[in-house]
């Protein structure tokens, strides 16, 4: 990819184009907040309640809040958000076309769950990046208190019933699932991408390793929903 | 209504109950931002570009914070966000059935001139109820700085196509007429509200100077986006 593809205007006088890899980032970022945003929407018009709508609505609002956050740091950088979501977009869209909840109940599992995954990764890669951009990433990463929302429908959900609980840790693996391949995607067709994160996590066997504990902390926001 | 309809809990040792007009507005205001959260996500999906999408998605997550604000005020008061909007449910959702938008456009000229009559009668009304309510209800009402995209968006299209104008001059009056026909629903429902309307407005002929004002208003948007 060329930074022509990218840089959407001079970042002023004497300023370094960002690198590729972090343009990147942010835009897998953006795209990510701007999609979980529409898809929560559209799940919260399911709720079973007035309270869960406005729940999910809250969350898919504090996803905004970040895009925001992400905009305006790429435009600090001279590079405009959409063309930094461009490549990303068949990728994340195919997450979610795959992974389309058909109950309130996966679409909660899957606002808990999903949120949570996307934020084990990007922490850690986050760690990689220079500041003021490491910093903004932690900054749209933190947990926006709408969790404990879902926690608390999903686990009195699943006390209840046995054969809900089978199909939710079902779900609950899909998810898992579904993005890893999809990360796949995306690391084969972004080759700066894909070397900024070998040379983060030191090689491939790095790798093997962060992949392992976005497993292990999957497991444990499975556990806590009473789903393993 | 009985006040035992609207009340969630106590509002503290010593408080005097909420009156219901003031409740009934706010749940009114909640259920408005809670709807238009929900019409304007969906609208976002049909943008023609990622920076539509995004500036709609941007309004929708707005309104989830005015949603969010209300909803503690209410608390405050000891009444439940849920029960406060609950009459308001119906009239709210029929007005948006009657004005689901057809385009892109349709969608832009609804949430600018809905927000816009919205925000005109509220104020108003805002004006008559006692503090700290009253702060409130004014600073949910602010320009939330999203309608600039709008009046461009809407500007440029007008300009180019003179059976675009005419019809989204057409859409624009019937986004009035239908609103009027709503709140003339809940106004026909609800006693202590129109109680408080007409003595706040003074009398009858006061509300009639408040509904050309809004008209008047709703004139001037109407110009602003080249439809008049």
């Amino acid at each position: 990819m060329g930074m022509a593809d990218v840089v959407g205007g001079p970042a002023g006088p004497g300023s370094e184009p960002p690198d590729p890899a972090t343009v990147d980032l942010l835009g897998i970022l953006a795209y990510g907040e701007l999609s979980a945003f529409d898809r929560l929407a559209e799940d919260a018009r399911t709720a079973p309640t007035m309270t869960g709508r406005a729940a999910l609505s809250s969350m898919a609002a504090a996803e905004i809040g970040h895009y925001q956050l992400l905009e305006e740091h790429l435009v600090r950088l001279g590079v405009s958000v959409e063309q930094a979501m461009l490549p990303f977009v068949a990728p994340i869209d195919a997450y979610h076309a795959s992974t389309a909840p058909r109950s309130w109940l996966e679409s909660l599992v899957k606002a808990y769950v999903g949120d949570g995954l996307a934020a084990d990764f990007y922490r850690e890669v986050a760690g990689w990046l220079p500041d003021p951009t490491s910093g903004l990433v932690q900054r749209v990463l933190a947990d926006t208190g709408h969790s404990a929302f879902a926690e608390r429908e999903v686990q009195a959900a699943v006390a209840e019933s046995r054969q809900v609980r089978d199909r939710l840790a079902l779900w609950g693996r899909r998810l898992l699932g579904e993005a890893v391949t999809q990360a796949q995607h995306v690391m084969a067709e972004r080759d700066e991408l894909t070397a900024f994160i070998i040379g983060g996590s030191g090689d491939l066997a790095g790798i093997a390793g962060l992949l392992k504990r976005v497993q292990t902390n999957h497991g444990r926001r499975m556990v806590t929903l009473g789903l393993a």
